[in-house]
């Protein structure tokens, strides 16, 4: 029987609840599937903080470095908001995600028919919603040197090179072939270099890619597009602070930011977590829509361990649960039959697998 | 009887189309009202390009100067995007935007209840939603300076001084004095040393307000929020690069990018203009919608020329016209009864003033 070594980092807030109703579905399917997981625990955030005194502990790295493939919650909460940068939860996630080289972040959003009224969007606009977002995850202004706060100045650097664009832009286009084939690369040419050196490189990339239509759009627009028109995207490429806006729009095309799941990969141990953070305020209320962290693991199954069957159950399950009307309370404004908490959402999904 | 001097700048694409329904329909409520406007008008953007060689002529800067205010329409185009930087329409009017030292951009979003059905959002979402976006204009990432594209590694720059937010900061904190008395600062400080000296600062000069909230918000979750609850919101202060993209998001929840208006304002003579652009795939064909510009006229009487009963007058006809079915084709989509061109639109307005 396989096993796989999965690292699992529940990090802050409501990131434990939502891990371990994952691990619970993760488990379900295995069981059916024949393969076994063995799990291995490590911390980042603000738990790394307390415990260790550090945001991302040298074990974390090397322990997922060794994995097949890593699950995690979520980090960050106001407790750690004062520490010196250099101390905090979010300094922690990025040093991680710079140490695992994941520079493509997917993040899918598809409309579940079953919860086509639950978006604040009417539901002609969003049905067949199916857009895959590509963040650029390790560059951008979000790692850009030189930054500094002298108390009166304060300044980042929004910085790309050709070969990293090239990268993700690669990425991009290679799943577009896999989808509808069509590729809108969002920048801010009008205004910034960094996002002419942007356009230009996929403008040249393009050619490698006869057989996919690229397109631009300025992120302003793009922003607005997605509440407009979601539907006429297919593959969206940007930067990284770009996409990190983008995609929390998008999760409200979908109904919910607790239902976007995402996969960030590069040439090491691919990172599955939900799109949302570690909402302090719901946290240890058992309210939290688990779904998220439910269906990265099942791309964590499909992408990093190759168990399509398994991540197939896994998203038949939901679609039969959100069929049925049962809804966590994120969802319940319009149309929920029954409202169930964080646990009863995971014990519901292993019962119909 | 009074006269004002207004300076004109049409712009490119659909930019002289607006701007003349907008003259129309300043003229007949001056005549209602007992002033006189004189008009003048001056190139920006691809036109100066094309008649003078640059995208912003002396001429022009000096004209709006000695100008009591200024109706601008909206400028760019492909034609021009390949110039180089320097020469491109968008260069033209930052450096405008930067000598008129307009570092204050208004943008109101609201809902007309005759409107509630023209957004993608659903109606119980945004009825009543009111928001005032208060953008700075003339700093951030924008005109941050080292800027440089080399052709395999290009950089911009975020940066703001503490003058810059604070100046910023009081004219949120002094509009909301006005309104609901809550500002939302959004930054990205998990992320952005420039961001954590924004919202420092913005902590520190709300002790002179305590009258007004202050929260903070950070900007992946306000481009989320302003979809999922956007009557949550009071009046929003922001950088400006996340402005221009929460903006768009903004005009969504209102219904069309073609209803909002925009004042930019500084010591010096103030700009109204559209927040859409100049929309080159529609210029000429007569279906642009005027609104946003009569509405940014509007805005120009009321607060550069304190003509109070002239912009009411504009807002109520507006709103009539609304309330009885006009719509242009943007607004089409789910409840027009009749669809109006530009200059139709323009002549209805006049007609109900
Ligand atoms: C927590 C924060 C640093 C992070 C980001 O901005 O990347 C989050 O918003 C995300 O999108 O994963
Ligand atoms: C045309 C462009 C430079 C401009 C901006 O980004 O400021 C526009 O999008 C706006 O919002 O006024």
């Amino acid at each position: 029987m396989k096993n796989y070594k999965i690292s699992i980092i529940k990090g802050d807030g409501i990131g434990p609840e939502i891990v371990d109703e994952a691990i619970k579905v993760l488990n379900a399917v295995a069981k059916k599937c024949d393969f076994s997981l063995s799990y291995k625990e490590y911390l980042m955030g603000g738990i790394a903080i307390d415990t260790t005194g550090v945001p991302l502990p040298a074990e974390t790295v090397e322990g997922v470095l060794n994995s097949d493939a890593c699950l995690f919650g979520a980090i960050g909460g106001e407790k750690w908001d004062t520490l010196p940068r250099e101390l905090r939860p979010e300094t922690g996630l990025l040093k991680f995600r710079e140490e695992m080289g994941v520079y493509a972040n997917l993040r899918p959003a598809i409309i579940y028919d079953e919860l086509v009224n639950a978006s604040t969007l009417k539901p002609e606009v969003i049905k067949g919603v199916d857009i895959m977002i590509v963040r650029e995850l390790i560059g951008g202004i979000y790692f850009g040197k030189p930054r500094e706060n002298d108390g009166f100045k304060a300044f980042n650097t929004m910085v790309y090179t050709k070969p990293e664009i090239v990268r993700i832009g690669k990425t991009a286009f290679e799943l577009a072939r896999k989808r509808d084939k069509r590729v809108c690369s969002v920048d801010k040419a009008n205004v910034l270099e960094v996002s002419q050196l942007w356009r230009d490189t996929m403008n040249e990339l393009a050619k490698d890619y006869p057989d996919v239509e690229l397109t631009h759009m300025y992120v302003d627009n793009a922003a607005m597009q997605l509440v407009r028109n979601p539907k006429q995207f297919d593959v969206i490429v940007t930067g990284n602070i770009f996409g990190d806006i983008l995609s929390d729009t998008a999760s409200m095309v979908v109904g919910s930011i607790g239902l976007l799941p995402s996969a960030s990969t590069g040439d090491k141990t691919a990172i599955y977590e939900p799109i949302h953070g570690s909402a302090p305020d719901i946290a240890g209320m058992g309210i939290a829509n688990p779904l998220a962290t439910i269906v990265s693991a099942a791309m964590m199954l499909r992408y990093s361990l190759n168990e399509d069957k398994a991540a197939d159950m896994i998203e038949e399950a939901i679609k039969a649960v959100l069929k049925d009307g049962y809804r966590t309370k994120d969802l319940a404004a319009f149309d929920a039959k029954k409202v169930l908490n964080t646990v009863q959402m995971g014990d519901i999904i292993v019962d119909y697998i």
